[in-house]
């Protein structure tokens, strides 16, 4: 396809217009809070993709909004047969891992406060991943606001097969607490980046859920964006014709 | 909740609206044939949930309508990154299971012939299950016609957990072909029974996808529709409420 670029919509336009802008990737259970907007998988008990758009200002830090003053909680819009709850976490080895950063969005308390529904978290390993690694890719993308004006961060989870003795590709994952939230065996983020001339690049990451040593750079986990559409079944920035893109993965095309 | 039946459609109602009258599992990706609905699941390369409404009429059979006139051919409407295709199937050693059964839309030829879009598919486990105790419970149910007036069927895929060694829950399936179709552990069907009186019966079964004796007795499957509801994320009957029922899995309620 050969769309035209959506234009981006005005600063006073419904905020899940400017993070949705340039498409949907599915449709199923859609949520759409003040800083970030969600589609939420009812028999993982997390999200699919959860969808945030950065600028200068949405991730400015105002001095009253503190993390430590946020609690994460159960999302009472989910029925309860899917809703993850915080004692399917407790004592699971995993942490409560955001796939909406919290970092992001410091700009008001109530939009930090939202990053800790449950629908946007998912277990992560603590050490090595969610608290290193994983928090490297989420300040790497943060800190591109100073090249660009737009970001457009797209996160969710992957349960990516591997192939085993017997040469056949399975699926694993464990389920922690009584209502089985899944754990992830990778996650992505996909992320379109615009610049004051209006350009557009593209980054896709996939990182296993496990330790990851530190000195493994953040670009090494880059991948085509189809990799992680074929693997999680979704078709991300859609609205976007890929021809209109000036970098992926920091290559030209 | 303690909503009223939803009324029988009229005989010239579109299709959809009988086969759907007591309401949608989910949302995603809606495909509506000439006899049944499923919900595409982008991730799996097969379907979430299959309907059908069964009657006397419907389940009848014309007797130039022959099933092995019908190919398996695979879902165009579906984005190629997605859709499951004959050679994801060949070699892998499962057969291509129909969700919806062929032998309930023998009415005529372009019904029948339906049933084999693969999205209607799921790789089943062949002796002992798809050609075997699975075709004994599509039968067990088809024959209730003689009973009740109308039968609602949704069949599905399962990917239940299981404890291994270390104490853990762990989901694992196999993936088969280059577009990594989906096998799922258990196939489930949830059945509402309607009869002459008006009066609503409904059971629920679930089956290993496994070789399974010929000694069992389908009733032996039955599971209380929550036991699906939670592990496959799907509401069923959700416009039918549950206290409206005379039967579930054949005792009073
Ligand atoms: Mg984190
Ligand atoms: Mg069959």
């Amino acid at each position: 396809s050969n769309l035209p670029v959506p234009l981006e919509p005005e600063k006073n336009a419904p905020r899940i217009s400017q993070v949705m802008r340039f498409g949907f990737p599915s449709l199923s259970n859609i949520r759409s809070y003040g800083d970030f907007v969600l589609s939420y998988d009812t028999r993982n008990r997390s999200a699919h993709w959860v969808f945030e758009h950065l600028t200068f200002e949405s991730v400015a830090y105002t001095a009253e909004v503190d993390r430590s003053k946020s609690d994460f909680y159960d999302d009472q819009t989910v029925h309860p047969f899917f809703r993850a709850l915080n004692s399917d976490y407790k004592g699971s080895g995993f942490d409560r891992g955001h796939l909406a950063a919290a970092g992001n969005h410091k700009k008001c308390q109530q939009d930090m406060n939202e990053t800790f529904v449950l629908s946007n978290i998912a277990p992560q390993v603590g050490k090595g991943f969610n608290r290193d690694k994983w928090n490297d890719l989420e300040r790497y993308i943060r800190n591109q606001i100073k090249n660009y004006k737009n970001i457009y961060v797209c996160t969710g989870p992957l349960f990516l097969p591997q192939k085993e003795g017997d040469g056949k590709l399975y699926v694993k994952y464990q389920v922690i607490g009584t209502n089985h939230v899944a754990v992830p065996t990778h996650f992505y983020k996909v992320c379109v980046y615009e610049n004051v001339k209006n350009e557009l690049e593209l980054e896709a990451f996939v990182m296993p859920n496990q330790p990851i040593s530190d000195k493994i750079p953040v670009e090494n986990f880059r991948v085509p964006p189809e990799t992680v559409e074929r693997a999680s079944g979704l078709l991300f920035f859609d609205r976007l014709s890929r021809s209109k893109l000036k970098k992926i993965n920091g290559k030209k095309i």
